[in-house]
C-alpha cells in the first residue's frame, strides 16, 4: 500500500498527499476531531451532525466519499486499538475483544465496499491493493465467529429436532402404528443426535480454536501492521484519480446507481422457488446477491449518508441464507467421519435435511421482503 | 353378521325382511336393476338420475339410506365378482384385479363409514357388527397399495435427494469452499442414497408381498364369506332400526349434520402452524381429521346425492399427509437396521428429515384449501 513519494508513518499527515491530483480547491480536510468520535458512529461520512444528505451537485469524491473513507479507517484504528487493550492475557475482556473485533471488521468492509465501488474516483492501484488486504483481513477475522455461530446453530437444531418425548397416540387407530415406529424413530433419533452433537462440537471447537490462533496471529504479522498503516494514512488523506475524474458533481452517483442496477440485475436473476429442496447449485447465486446488497448498502450510506432501511429484513435473510448453507454442509462433512455410528450418521442426515430447508425458508422470506418492483421469477 | 330368522344365503331376497320393522309402506325396492349399473356410479344413491337432491322431507331411511346402502352394496358384490374373474392363475390381469379391488374398498368404506353414521336410524347390532368386519377386510386390502405407493413415493424422493451432479460454482468466491463440501456432501449421499433405495425396496417389497398373500388368504377364509353374505343381504333389504327411528322426516339430517359437527371440531383443535418441523405428536390429530373428513363427505353423499365439491382439496392433503408420515416412519425404521453403513443411514435420515417436511407442506395446503369460516389457529 506504499503511495508513491510518501513514507510509511503511522502518524496522520495533514494537507493533500503529493502527486494526487492537480492541488484544486478540494477541502483538505483533516479526518474527524477526536471529539466528534462517537458522532461519526452514527454519521458513516464522518462529517459531523451537519451532512444529513447531500444535495446532488456535491456528491464529489472530495466532499462526500473522501470524508466517509476517512471516517471509517478512523473507527478502524480506534476497533484495533480497542482490541489491543482487550486482548492483554491478564485481561478476561472476551466479550469486549469480540466487540472490537466485530467493529473492525465492520469498518473493513465498508471501507473495501467503497474501495470497489467507486474505485473510478480513486487511485485504481492504491485501491486494488488496499481491498485486497482488507479482503485477506476480513476473512481470517471472520472465521472464527463463523465457526462459532455454525456450532450454536447446529446444536440448537439438533435439540429441536430430537424434541420432547413422544406422548402416546390416544384413540387415532389408524395413527397407533405409525405413531409408534415414530416414537422409535424419535428415540433413535434421540441416541443419535447426541452423539453428532458431540461431533460436531469436536469438529467446530477444534476449527474456531485454529481460526482464533489464526486471528491473533495474522494481527500481530508485518502484513497486517502494513494494512494498518495504509488505513492510517487513509485517515487523513484520500488517493483521489488523476485528473479531474470523481471532482465533477455527482460523480459518484452513476457508481452508486450501478451498484444499485448490479444488485437488481442479480436479484432478478435468482432462481424461482420451487419445491426441490436439495438445490445446493443455487446457493451461488444467493451468495452472490448477498454481497451485491451489502455493496449497494454501504454505496447508499455514502451518497444519501444513511441506511437503506427498506433492505434491512432482506439483508438479515440473505445471511440467514448463508448460515444454513455452511450448516448444512459442516453436518455433511461431519457424517463423513470415519467409523461413525449409523445412528450418528442417521441424524447428521436429518439435521443436513433440516438446515437445507432452512436455506429454503430464508429464501422465501427474502423474497417476501425484496422492496422493489424488481419482477422475482414467481414461484 | 347373522339377522336373526334369516338363513345365510348368497342370492339376494326380494321384499322386506322378516322380522324388521312394522312393514308400513317402505318402498320395498330391490335394488337397482342391471342395466343401471352405471348410473350407480354417478349416483351414489342408486335410486337413478332423477334423484338430483332430496327435499327435506323425503330425508328418511327408506328413501334415501336404504337406497344408497343396496347400491353400494351392489357395486361391493360386482367388484367381487370382477376380483374373481381377473385373479385366475391364467390371468395375468394385475390391472384388473387391483382395480376391482380398489372398488371392493371404495365400496367397503361407504357401506362402513354409513354404518357409523347413521347406526340410529339402523339396526344397531347388525351395523356394528358388519361395520367391524368391514374394517377389517378394508385394512388386509389397503395394506399391499399402501406397502407399494410407499415404497415409490421413497425411492422417488431419493432420486431427487440424490440430483444432477452438482455444476462447479464460478465466481463467487466465498461461495466456493461452502460449494465444494456442499459437491462432496452430495455425493456422499448419492453413494448412501443408492443404499438405501436398495434397503428400502427389500424391506418394502418383502412388507407388499406379505401383504398380498394376507389379502389372497382373506378373500378366500370363512370369515370373508360371511361378510360377502352380509353384503349380499344389504344388497336387497336393510335392517332398520327397531320403532319408528329413521322413518320420519329428516332422520337421516340430524347424524349428517353431527357428522360434519365433529369434523369442523376436530378441524378447529388441529394445531397451528410452527417452525418446529419435528412435531410427530401433533399426526394422531391430523390422522383423525382425515377420517372424520371421510366421514362427513359420505354422508354428504347419502344426504345430498353427490359428493361435496369443495372438499377435494383438502382431503387429498390429508391423504398426503398421512403417507408423508408413514413414508418417514419407514425411513427411521430402515435406519434401525443393524450393520448398515453409516452412508446409509446418513441417507436415511436425510429421507426421513425430507418426508417430514412433506408432512408440512400437506398441512399448510389443507390450511390454504380449507373452505369454511372454522378458525384454523392461525399460524
Amino acid at each position: 500500500m506504499r503511495r508513491p513519494d510518501q513514507q510509511t508513518t503511522t502518524r496522520p499527515t495533514t494537507g493533500p498527499a503529493p502527486g494526487t491530483g492537480t492541488g484544486t480547491d478540494a477541502d483538505a480536510t483533516v479526518g474527524p476531531p477526536p471529539g466528534k468520535a462517537e458522532e461519526q458512529d452514527r454519521h458513516p461520512t464522518g462529517t459531523g451532525p451537519t451532512a444529513e444528505g447531500h444535495p446532488a451537485g456535491d456528491l464529489t469524491t472530495e466532499a462526500v466519499l473522501a470524508p466517509y473513507l476517512r471516517g471509517q479507517a478512523a473507527d478502524f484504528l480506534r476497533s484495533l486499538r480497542l482490541h489491543h487493550e482487550h486482548s492483554a492475557p491478564a485481561e478476561s475482556g472476551g466479550h469486549d475483544a469480540a466487540a472490537a473485533t466485530r467493529a473492525l471488521r465492520r469498518a473493513a468492509r465498508r471501507i473495501s465496499g467503497s474501495l470497489h465501488t467507486f474505485r473510478a474516483a480513486l487511485d485504481p492501484h492504491w485501491a486494488d491493493q488496499l481491498r485486497a488486504e482488507l479482503a485477506w483481513l476480513s476473512g481470517v477475522l471472520a472465521r472464527e465467529h463463523a465457526y462459532a455461530n455454525r456450532l450454536t446453530r447446529l446444536v440448537e437444531a439438533l435439540h429441536q429436532l430430537s424434541g420432547p418425548a413422544l406422548p402416546a397416540a390416544r384413540g387415532a387407530r389408524a395413527a397407533g402404528e405409525a405413531a409408534a415406529s415414530d416414537a422409535q424413530g424419535r428415540a433413535a433419533l434421540g441416541v443419535g443426535a447426541a452423539r453428532a452433537g458431540a461431533l460436531l462440537e469436536r469438529r467446530l471447537t477444534l476449527a474456531r480454536t485454529r481460526s482464533h490462533s489464526a486471528a491473533l496471529q495474522a494481527l500481530g504479522s508485518s502484513r497486517f501492521h502494513a494494512v494498518a498503516d495504509a488505513v492510517a494514512l487513509l485517515a487523513s488523506d484520500v488517493p483521489l484519480a488523476p485528473g479531474t475524474t470523481g471532482r465533477t458533481a455527482e460523480a459518484l452517483l452513476e457508481p452508486a446507481e450501478r451498484a444499485e442496477q448490479r444488485l437488481l440485475t442479480a436479484v432478478a436473476a435468482l432462481p424461482p422457488a420451487d419445491s426441490e429442496p436439495y438445490n445446493e447449485a443455487q446457493d451461488a447465486a444467493w451468495h452472490q446477491a448477498r454481497l451485491l446488497l451489502r455493496l449497494h448498502r454501504y454505496a447508499h450510506e455514502v451518497v444519501l449518508g444513511a441506511a437503506a432501511p427498506s433492505l434491512a429484513s432482506c439483508g438479515h435473510a440473505l445471511d440467514l441464507h448463508r448460515d444454513a448453507v455452511e450448516a448444512a454442509a459442516a453436518a455433511a462433512a461431519a457424517a463423513r467421519t470415519p467409523r461413525i455410528a449409523p445412528a450418528t450418521a442417521y441424524a447428521l442426515g436429518v439435521l443436513h435435511a433440516d438446515q437445507r430447508h432452512e436455506v429454503e425458508a430464508a429464501r422465501a422470506v427474502f423474497r417476501e421482503t425484496w422492496p422493489y418492483a424488481t419482477a422475482l421469477t414467481a414461484p
